[in-house]
């Protein structure tokens, strides 16, 4: 094919004017999503009255892994929430104490510290609050507060561990500390991703099709409840706002409040990393991304969304995967004569 | 008090000599260790016909740590050889699916490479041969090699994976290819300790207890089956050599070959890291290590070993602990609609 010169320089035209006008959208496409997001922030926001400190960060490492924060030593808190698969453990309901079983999905770690509350339905006001529930649940590590500080209590390291992180108390070695310094931990286990990267003015952080998806995913209107920092896990939501889902058991909110406003309420769950943290919902019913989008825009928004919007709404949600390539395990400190020892009764 | 400089020069003169002959001394005592033991290899041994590289130890870490190993998705080899605690679990048998438990304590993986044969009854060959066994055990991980591989082919980080690290086959994605992995992984997992450093040289890498300790340990006999470079795990020796322990209902290798002359017999256990391997015996029913040194002086060399010696043995011991602070928990790719899901039953 030959052109001549003019056409050719005519073309080069067109090309700038559409490519100005596409940038022009995109950076609009920016601006509309800063209007609902934010980017994750650059260091740790830990919590007032709970100060990181070296040896707190370390200590709750140390017992985030520790299975001796169970009664009979087989799960610690990364038996279900599991750094290395988007801090969730990928079950339906995780297994616990006596190969029992919980009643609702495991949510990840992961970013956890920026909701507004912890747990599906909000119970515990914070990831410090949270970290001290799973030991004494019976279904689950099924351990009592007297046997974890007795176990702690009994490892000098642990001990040591615990003067260094709390300072300014005169008696570190408590079971709120456990929470605490795990809390901290937690706090640092943010993982910017690609969508950050484009928040922070890198157009070409997403794809195409993912800032399609991106526009699809505010003008169908899931970002009404999946927006801020974490893209959701900032506010409470009935499940089946509009239509009503599949499977309406658990009574979700209503179980910590009593009103029946919050009757099937949750918190929304965070989106960030979702592609990693299958199966979805509070029941852990639906293990394809796709399908999960599609019954929200159906029972959340009443609106039933195309194959072509789903797949461009999944590409953006990969875009908030973020997790790093591995994280550290670390050594702990042995027993001694006089830890407790393993009860799997 | 007043001292003539002759005198003073008389005692430096003894001094001297005393301090060339506790050099001799300590010099011969690292002699007569290197009759007996080795240092660590400074990088891993492979195995013939099972070379490594970058993708093959990066899958085998990835597989390691995959509960999707797992029937109930639940346990991964961590999970009862868990890096963050001396490669065990520290409990006397392991949790394995629906809670059932072992009947022989956890080895653990570090340094297990450098054993005659493993599991305690020596059944398989190497850590490669070792890698493909517990999934398969109904008490242990519960899965077939059918459903682990469907699992695997259906995620397609591990097939790309499983293809770079067995470049030479044309079909990479075969069971034994996950014990070649988890095998190759194995082998980098070496603890150079202090012991280590002395043998190579550095005398002041032992304590003055902890050589004591050595003299004792090897002029008791414990070095009789506790020699070579993993202070243990070279022979097979039957459990009560000299005096009965309390506990003989493990026939050990009798249940491998059914030779009479195997009743009772285990491989000895490699003795590093020892201090964090607790609980001890291949019923994991002695939870000191004081006490595991006391047994074995008796049944094995019929020796009332004293309270000092004990306490200097174990001095020495702690010398044989070498693990990292940390070890890399890797992230891994996740599962797809094609992926058999867990199944706790």
């Amino acid at each position: 094919v030959k052109l001549g010169k003019s056409v050719v320089v005519a073309m080069a035209a067109v090309a700038l004017v559409a490519s100005s006008a596409l940038a022009a959208d995109m950076s609009d496409l920016r601006n509309e999503a800063l209007d609902h997001f934010a980017p994750l922030p650059s260091t740790p926001v830990f919590k007032e009255g709970n100060r990181p400190n070296d040896a707190k960060i370390t200590l709750g490492r140390m017992l985030f892994f520790d299975a001796r924060l169970s009664k009979s030593n087989v799960f610690s808190c990364n038996s279900c929430h599991n750094l290395g698969t988007g801090g969730v453990d990928n079950n339906s309901f995780s297994t616990g104490h006596r190969w029992q079983v919980g009643g609702r999905n495991a949510p990840t770690v992961f970013n956890a510290s920026l909701h507004i509350a912890q747990f599906w339905d909000g119970r515990a006001a914070d990831v410090e609050a949270q970290a001290v529930g799973p030991e004494l649940n019976p279904v689950e590590m099924g351990a009592t507060e007297a046997l974890i500080m007795e176990r702690l209590a009994s490892i000098p390291a642990y001990v040591k561990l615990f003067s260094d992180a709390f300072p300014e108390q005169r008696k570190p070695l408590r079971y709120e500390n456990v929470g605490a310094a795990i809390g901290a931990f937690e706090r640092t286990l943010l993982t910017p991703s690609a969508f950050d990267a484009y928040l922070n003015g890198n157009e070409s952080a997403l794809s195409g099709k993912e800032k399609k998806g991106l526009a699809a995913f505010m003008n169908v209107g899931c970002v009404n409840c999946h927006n801020g920092v974490a893209v959701g896990g900032n506010s409470y939501q009935v499940f089946g706002a509009v239509n009503q889902p599949e499977n309406l058991a658990d009574k979700g909110r209503f179980d910590v409040t009593g009103k029946e406003e919050d009757l099937h309420v949750f918190k929304v769950p965070s989106l960030r990393n979702i592609e990693l943290t299958y199966p979805y919902f509070n029941d852990g019913s639906v293990w394809e991304l796709e399908k999960a989008v599609k019954i929200m825009g159906w029972t959340q928004l009443g609106e039933k969304l195309s194959d072509k919007q789903i797949d461009e709404i999944v590409a953006f949600l990969g875009s908030l995967t973020g997790v790093a390539e591995s994280y550290d395990l670390p050594t702990l400190p042995p027993s001694t004569a006089k830890t407790p020892r393993p009860d799997r009764n």
